[in-house]
């Protein structure tokens, strides 16, 4: 429907109807407007399969839904680091909504992992905003290609379960630009999802959803989003305020009381009618856009889609550690040990809980192979050992050749709704790893887990294979993997610490009653641990593979650029090894100096990359200003300091293999208002100024810049002294020069501000 | 003189003699105003000896003063951790400055080592405010007992060299009472210094000598300081400003200027003459009470003195390595190697340099020892190796049964002006130690250096002597304990960490243009480095001794308190060693659970004991409500919270050797204000309120709280689906009953409001 044409509608409706347009008929549905032929609308929790609830509706993933394909989580899913698959999958769930008739999936989460510990973090992708904005960008891409949109989430700085509702974050605009904002950013400017939905939580005091700067400056103004925004089930606090700042929809129902709020606010004037006409349009342009591009013929199929899942689960691997122990092969005698063996944790609790068609897992793809025997080693739930089920793990170990334990955080350490309060696996799992490893050399643990966790055994075990939460037919990539049918290819979106405790969010998490202060800035993830120089369990973008690599060549379309321009960087990537395999190559920009204080080098982009024993293909790069920038504050925008970057190409974030120098020219002059408080280092950087300046202080500037040598006087001494001197001129106000000398000579802070202004008219 | 008396002497002044009053009438003197009687005052430089100078005046050491005597400086001094010698110290200064006619001695220097590249950590104690404030406390006690005055400085948060005129420190409140100011505030309320200077650097945007809130609501207001603030030299930036905020002396003076500026002031009405009149008051009591207690008769002996800085030196020594190398026999074959044994770097560069009336040098020392030979090692301010030097050093330690390298930092590396851009020392020095140790098996390093060092040959040698700076006498110290003469009994009063990234203030020093951000909040030196257990070189209050202390018997007066109660806490130690030796007793508290974040412990006392061999003495503590406390930003007070905490006794930081829990009971009830956003694991603190809030909300949470079990319902997902919804009632806010239920059921945000009201009526 034409933008004219819901202008219109939105016309012919009554005040009731556009407020009551502003909030759910139900737990899943927009209101209808029968005599207008308005529809409802119906969305559905997701994003990693489809949650369409009927009756017993809730948020939390208590209560049943359709059968459905439970794919992998946010989590492995940017593991991948392969943006078509994820369009794949988009496109797969976006057909899924097409034949169940949901206009809007509710996903991606695309909220940085701050710290290990959030409860939610196995439903987002990244520490790192480039890698959260590029999956979910080609997540939106494939589910709005079957004409259903997405629900990007959860808007905004939402990084804690604990206090969610009421917490409020406190962080600093640069932080929030370069690190919080930005992983919405890239998605929403690129792929235009058609509604976003706003956090629980306060930013530096004010609900998400009642920030105007937020919900429309930035999201609408800046970024060019043209949907609606929804509220998370229950955020709302002030009806009014939510429409004045931009959100549109209250999802669920309110029992009809803040339509009424919405109602008499119009009456009493305290709210403009435009404000709502407006929300009602951008709500009734996404119904209708649904309403008129729907698929009649969409119809899904559990098994294909099973198989979807699985081809994604395959990416989502990550081999963090392989001591020569796999592949494994089939005629070996292999003890597979651990409860996730035979039922997989492959999903997390909460609003995004499938209700899974079915579960392959790693037994059930063993059916056929006599050699492969099963101990379940521990109960599930429990942190306790259970000496029997240990001990019938470690004999079995005993007579194999090698132990697959699979291992991981059960669904009570990580949930939506609260978050973990330590980084540790169940004690009775490191425990069964432990005694396992000093009965059988070749023991390899399998990890199912939405967030890091601490090894305390890896240096026992010869192989790690993190599978996250790898969705329904987890357990088929995780076979095809340990026995080498598939070659692994993820990468860690996120750093692994040693300890909690190393995690820059470590000191600020979860804050202090309703207060957490995101103290680290712009130090999350990788940025923290390369500035610190910290050792890592494993690094960002880390992941092994059986074959190798090289890379090669790497080119750079110019060595020096001005801002405004953009520079092509190729590299060549050879499959050097026996097998086939994919490659996650990784872009990252390092400022070589900077006034401010920025990380040691950022990624900028990446690429996944499938090549054949010998295959060589060429990556290619695209980057521009925003490359090299930072978020200036004070001119609101981003800015390139003038100077040397490397292009640094890396397996990871902690092995660049390859690095290019290119010289970037700022044509932005940022402004420099002199004032007396000015220093001299900062005034010399204007040769005019400094002229003028040496010119009145020259003589006056005696009084510190005379020595008189003592008979010890060395060429030391005088050399410190000439240090000290030059420090102290150079850190000097202006005002200084009427305190160190000036003011004997007769020089006035009169006479200073007069030249002050002279400075600034330069 | 009286109160009144000074009143009266204020009222017969002019406006033109007060606003005169107020600056200095050159570099180091107060005006005098004959026709009343009012005689010029002088102030010298110091604090770890006197700089008197005469006609070159100048704040930054370049000029010649008078002979004196050069103590070790704050950096070795703290080391000591022993206020009896501290105070000892003060009056042999005090008696100095009385003989010179010198009204107030221009330190102690307190401020906190919040990085290791601060250029005047030297003159600075700690990184811990107990110790700054104890060890500041005990010296003024010194001074002052000679009735001369001291100038406790750089207030405020003055922690850095790089742009001190200029820059902004950022800092929270609670940070700037628990640390910074913290180390004023003990040593201000105790001893009374007569004056404090105010430092050039801006506090969260308002230079702190304009800041009413720091000069006299908390210095005057709350700690009861009654003497005058006076300028650092040239800190003065709008002098009416300052006077209003109560910075009442200006240093040097301004030619007059600021005279006038006052005078229009007080003409103008915009300030008012009581504001001045004041001001010229304080600065007359103390320039009275130094004059009407003169000690005429005071001379002093530069040689006792000599003697005096000795026997500090001797305690201001840290033995940090001692693998059975030390003490030496003076019969081995030593060489000592490096420049610092002939000439040693005992002293900072700026305005605490000393005219030392002799220097006392290792090699000095050794000059009856046929057993010692020398090589130079190393050119001091050179970061190059000189091959011939290192050649010739190296050959002397092969020869030798042990090699002792005298090291450090050159002038050049650390002063008053700059700070260091790194903590390494120069790289000729680091070479000459592993290459000595390469020849040599029994190598010692003895530093001399301000703040710490790394130290990459750590492993390679078997003593570090760490001597700080030692003041002139320094050699003797050195040599008598390298010889076991004396025993070493200094503990660090900082963290040696392993790296400079290591530090806390590392991702934010020195700020980014004229703001540093200090975002590691309370978490400075030992709170960061314990509660982020991370490993350290050698950890703050760790030292070793030639003898061995054993600790037994740790008693608390009382295992449940108030929190306006005291306790006492006494502890024995015992000798358990072949020698004589002093031991640094310390007590740490560790709130064992706290809802505000806390270190993990924090200093709270310590003693020094001096024990013969088999001796017990009984150490005793008293502790009261601010041992336990935090400082609550809400009640702007100190606050204890109701709960467990360890007493801990440790001879380091890292080494708690006994341990013993009290409860404290608050008898503070922190206000509480429901809130509709209050969230239920909030109000449900008091009974009461949890009642009310349950009759309410019973039946409405069903919608979240009803369980629809599906068929595949274990026993797991029950729990997980209670926690996930004990999670979701918990952090709920009281308006969330309208969108979760409650809304549907009729209750509205008005009913929600009404009860908020009848909640807070409680």
């Amino acid at each position: 429907m034409t933008a004219e044409k819901i202008r219109d509608l939105v016309a012919q409706m009554t005040l009731e109807e556009k407020g009551s347009m502003c909030s759910g008929a139900d737990f899943w549905h927009t209101k209808a407007v029968e005599r207008l032929g308005i529809p409802q609308s119906m969305v559905a929790d997701g994003p990693h399969g489809l949650r369409k609830q009927d009756d017993k509706a809730d948020h939390l993933g208590v209560n049943e839904s359709i059968k459905a394909v439970c794919f992998p989580a946010g989590c492995g899913t940017a593991a991948s680091f392969n943006r078509e698959l994820l369009t794949e999958m988009g496109a797969v769930l976006g057909n899924e909504c097409q034949a169940e008739g949901v206009s809007v999936l509710l996903g991606p989460a695309v909220n940085i992992k701050r710290s290990p510990l959030c409860g939610r973090n196995f439903e987002y992708y990244s520490e790192d905003p480039v890698v959260a904005s590029q999956i979910a960008a080609a997540f939106i891409k494939g589910v709005q290609s079957k004409n259903v949109g997405v629900s990007i989430k959860h808007f905004l700085a939402n990084n804690q379960e604990t206090r969610r509702m009421s917490v409020s974050v406190e962080v600093d605009e640069r932080t929030m630009r370069e690190i919080y904002l930005a992983a919405f950013e890239g998605a929403v400017r690129e792929q235009k999802p058609w509604t976003v939905m706003n956090s629980y939580n306060r930013v530096n005091g004010t609900y998400a959803g009642e920030s105007k700067k937020y919900m429309t400056d930035i999201l609408r103004g800046e970024w060019g989003f043209d949907g609606y925004v929804m509220s998370d089930w229950g955020a709302v606090n002030n009806r009014v305020a939510n429409l004045k700042a931009g959100m549109d929809l209250e999802m669920p129902s309110s029992g009809g009381q803040n339509d009424k709020l919405i109602k008499e606010a119009v009456k009493n004037e305290r709210l403009e009618e435009s404000v709502l006409d407006t929300a009602v349009e951008r709500i009734l342009n996404i119904v209708f856009r649904f309403e008129e591009n729907r698929d009649k013929t969409a119809y899904f199929d559990l098994d294909k889609d099973h198989e979807a899942a699985r081809a994604v689960a395959e990416e989502t691997i990550v081999l963090l550690k392989n001591d020569g122990v796999l592949p494994l092969k089939e005629s070996a005698k292999v003890a597979f040990i651990g409860k996730y063996a035979k039922k997989p944790r492959y999903q997390g609790g909460g609003s995004s809980h499938i209700n899974s068609h079915k579960i392959t897992s790693a037994l059930d793809m063993a059916a056929g192979n006599p050699n492969i025997s099963y101990a379940q080693g521990f109960i599930d739930e429990e942190d306790r050992v259970d000496e029997a089920l240990l001990a019938g793990a470690v004999e079995l170990a005993k007579g194999a050749e090698a132990a697959v334990i699979f291992a991981g955080l059960p669904d009570s350490f990580e949930s939506e709704g609260f978050d973990r309060v330590h980084m540790r696996m169940p004690e009775c799992q490191n425990e069964l790893i432990k005694q396992v490893a000093q009965v059988q050399k070749n023991v390899i643990v399998v990890l199912h887990n939405g967030s890091p966790v601490e090894m305390p055994w890896i240096n026992e075990v010869k192989g790690v294979v993190e599978a996250y939460l790898g969705g329904q037919a987890v357990g088929s990539a995780q076979y095809d993997i340990l026995f080498g049918k598939v070659n692994p290819s993820g990468k860690l979106p996120e750093t692994f610490p040693l300890k909690l405790e190393d995690n820059p969010s470590y000191l600020n998490f979860p804050g202090e009653g309703d207060r957490v202060e995101y103290k680290e800035g712009i130090f999350v993830g990788y940025r923290y641990y390369d500035k610190k120089k910290m050792e890592v369990l494993f690094p960002f973008g880390y992941g092994l593979s059986y074959t190798s690599f090289d890379y090669s060549n790497l080119r750079v379309s110019a060595d020096r650029i001005e801002d405004t321009d953009t520079v092509t960087v190729t590299v060549d990537i050879t499959n050097t090894g026996k097998v086939a395999g994919k490659e996650a190559v990784q872009l990252y920009i390092s400022d070589k100096e900077s006034s401010v204080i920025r990380p040691v080098k950022e990624l900028k982009d990446f690429a996944k990359v499938s090549l054949e024993p010998g295959e060589t293909k060429t990556v290619s790069f695209r980057l521009s200003k925003r490359s090299f920038a930072y978020y200036n504050t004070a001119i609101n925008d981003w800015h390139v300091e003038t100077g040397e970057f490397d292009i640094m190409i890396g397996k990871s974030s902690r092995d660049i293999v390859l690095t290019k120098e290119i010289h970037v020219e700022s044509t932005v002059t940022l402004p420099v208002v002199y004032t007396t408080d000015s220093i001299m280092e900062d005034i010399f950087k204007n040769p005019e100024a400094k002229e003028r300046v040496m010119k009145i202080m020259g003589s006056n500037m005696d009084i510190i810049m005379t020595t008189d040598k003592d008979e010890e006087g060395s060429a030391s001494a005088q050399a410190i002294t000439a240090q000290m001197q030059e420090a102290m001129m150079k850190y000097m106000p202006l005002r200084g020069v009427v305190s160190f000398g000036g003011g004997e000579a007769g020089i006035s802070m009169d006479d200073i501000r007069v030249f002050v202004d002279e400075l600034n008219a330069l």
